[in-house]
């Protein structure tokens, strides 16, 4: 039993370094194929020592017509071992088409299903799956060909949540040699991977041909792997460290960010903290690929102050000293022009109230209140959006100068510039909330003035 | 000139992003292969806007038999284009033979050393190189294959050093297309790579099996070289600020750094740090692996509070709270017996005198000097170092317990052990310097005795 005894150490070994507890409910994953049966067979023995309560559970994938006998045969395995088995049938061709998923997508995500219901439903803690350095070689390289970035080259974890996969660092040679000296049998192709396309070129073609290059290509594959989860891991902490120190606004589905300090962060935390960023606001990263990433920190780092830029289900825009993201853009406020005809009060579009009425003498001005001599500013007024070409001289500035740049050096943002309601006389007597006019001021005035106030929003 | 006009804008821009200056000599490598007469022919038209001094530089290799003519070609090729031209004739198969490495990595040494002499003399600051993204991917496989770490990963840089590799982004078939539109003529072959078995396999099947899974795996595979490299940069800047706050001690070929500190770091920058620790004490990282600091780091987290592995070229001990590296391990003092008839000096093998006079009354005990009362000490006395099996009791202490125990107790490293002197009498009266034993205290004495002294190290 040499080879048996190895991998049991192994196995235990796992145990320890994973930090698992002693005296758990773990579910084995059971296709019935080489890997799963001698993951089975091992955990049969680990559990011994670790006091570990074993079930086990097979979904049958109804994808290969002899998928019935493969429940018999794991129905066999499991009564002489004494472990309870949970079966249970999907129609994994029938969803695929249902869904417009891909068989083995379709496949993975009813198998996860089944497997977090029966390990929850049995009371177990973990569910351990039969993956080992074959399968991590075969991930790395899938997606190193699908062109991911780092964090996809970590390929599978040995723990991720209630998952374990404690062959993670075993060849399929070994767990061969293990079932014989068990002489121990199992099904050949009982798993639904080998309907993947791209699978099954790396398996059959790719993997070879790097084995013809260097016979240790897995072992150094899997190590690579671990090294890059651990960075992921560190890169993890940092991004979280830094993003907490960057937050200006924090909505639902929306992020603003402080530009000052992403630009003083070391190029490759920002890439790392931009894509956590984008992440946080999309909930994924699914289509989002690097140049996606490198096209928002251009923007961030480039010269004008205001820009945006869409991505696939992301709305990025840098406004002044932010970098604002968004699922989507911010919807802007429709143009508007209406009539004041007196005193009293109108609704603006944005819902704020803005009140017109006389004063006996001036009451003081504010950022939402002016007042203007009865003598020289009369009704109608009007109050409305911007329109290009408008003017407007800023109380103490020598001239006027166009609206739009006032806007840039008064640094109001693109989203504000449409909603911000004018009050127009035969000029632009006020920036409601943000400036009014130079002309007719009334801090010398102590006669009768009409006085202007907007709601605080 | 569209495609010329294209890559002639992403030179430009290479130039930009890397921050090079205008106005400097470049001296261009000049094979004559179309990677580096696109490359010249790009740079003639850069040194126009950006007023650069180009020069060019061939190294014959005498290869192959055709390098003759090969010599021809660049000399008619930069003799029309008014680019002077330095050639050199090396026999990279004889220096290989000689040298006994292998003909491409001879070439490789010999090129760049002929390279970094020619813009010496001839005044160039930078050199070019033609490296384009196809090599890129090459490169990046070759090391995937050879299983190098992440770092490796990073393939070639565009700016390193002297070396710059401007069509690093650009792939051979806009290379050949420049080539093509511009009707320049190039040398099929003119490299010397093609001698490598690895590279060979890598370019021929390797990556046209991968270019089969995704047309545009070049590029990716260029696009995350950049990444580590980022990465890559980032790190070099955390492990250098943590390695400056775990020094203990640095000496030549030897650093001891601090334990605690050490496991303070998050686990991948202490593989970072550790592998950073290796590289400064052997200069190079040849021959080691991930597996070996793997290594170090379970004995630096390990239980033993002593304990020491030998890596390539590498000796490494965790030595109580230190760590310490070392070229190679410490010379063990050879073990030593010296008797003492009487008052008087003896030269220890460390060199230290130790010194034995009668005094009247005692003179007060220091860690390099005790006193006995004579009438309980007498000579002979015996210097020598640790037995196995000695026994000691120190002052204070309620019995005697192993002198092996007692070491371990006052952290005494394993290489103070054997050259520690011992002043036995009828049992161990003092390890010299560290401590003396319970008995014959001349706290409370007032008359003649024996001090002994040692001369300080």
């Amino acid at each position: 039993m040499r080879i048996t005894a190895q991998l049991l150490r192994a196995v235990d070994r796992f145990w320890t370094e994973q930090d698992l507890p002693d005296g758990v409910g773990v579910l084995v994953a059971l296709s019935g194929g080489a890997d799963s049966v001698a993951l089975l067979r091992l955990l049969e023995q680990l559990a011994v020592l670790r006091s570990l309560t074993l079930q086990a559970a097979h979904l049958d994938h109804a994808i290969r017509s002899e998928s019935a006998g493969d429940v018999e045969f794991v129905r066999q395995l499991c009564s002489e071992a004494r472990i309870p088995l949970y079966v249970e049938r999907a129609d994994v061709p029938l969803l695929a088409r249902q869904s417009g998923r891909g068989l083995e997508e379709t496949g993975r995500v009813e198998r996860r299903e089944f497997l977090c219901r029966v390990a929850e439903e049995t009371g177990c803690r973990f569910i351990a799956l039969g993956h080992h350095r074959g399968d991590q070689a075969e991930t790395f390289l899938m997606r190193l060909v699908r062109g991911t970035g780092l964090t996809g080259l970590a390929a599978m974890r040995p723990c991720s949540g209630p998952f374990l996969r404690p062959l993670l660092d075993v060849s399929r040679r070994q767990i061969e040699a293990v079932l014989e000296e068990m002489q121990q049998s199992f099904l050949q192709d009982a798993s639904n991977e080998d309907v993947n396309f791209t699978r099954n070129r790396v398996r059959h073609r790719l993997l070879p041909e790097l084995q013809g290059l260097n016979p240790r290509i897995e072992e150094r594959l899997a190590a690579l792997c671990r090294r890059i989860a651990d960075e992921e891991d560190f890169w993890q902490e940092q991004v979280t460290e830094a993003l907490a120190g960057l937050v200006v606004k924090q909505g639902a589905q929306e992020l603003r960010l402080r530009r000052p300090g992403l630009l003083g962060l070391h190029a490759a935390l920002r890439y790392r903290v931009l894509r956590g960023a984008v992440q946080m606001v999309r909930g994924d990263l699914r289509g989002m690929d690097g140049g996606h990433i490198e096209a928002l920190d251009r923007m961030l780092r480039g010269a004008a102050p205001q820009a945006e830029i869409h991505l696939p289900a992301l709305w990025a825009a840098r406004r002044y000293d932010t970098l604002w993201l968004r699922q989507r853009s911010p919807q802007r406020p429709a143009p508007f022009d209406l009539v004041v005809n007196g005193p009293g009060e109108i609704r603006l579009p944005d819902g704020r109230q803005m009140r017109f009425a006389y004063r006996d003498r001036p009451q003081g001005e504010s950022r939402l209140a002016v007042e203007f001599p009865t003598e020289v500013i009369g009704f109608p007024l009007q109050v409305r959006s911007f329109c290009p070409g408008d003017r407007f001289r800023p109380q103490g500035a020598i001239g006027s100068r166009k609206l739009k740049k006032y806007f840039m050096e008064a640094r109001i943002e693109q989203e504000q510039r449409q909603g911000l309601p004018l009050l127009v006389g035969d000029r632009i007597l006020w920036l409601a909330g943000v400036a009014r006019c130079h002309e007719w001021s009334c801090q010398e005035w102590d006669g009768p003035v009409l006085r202007v106030t907007l709601e605080a929003d």
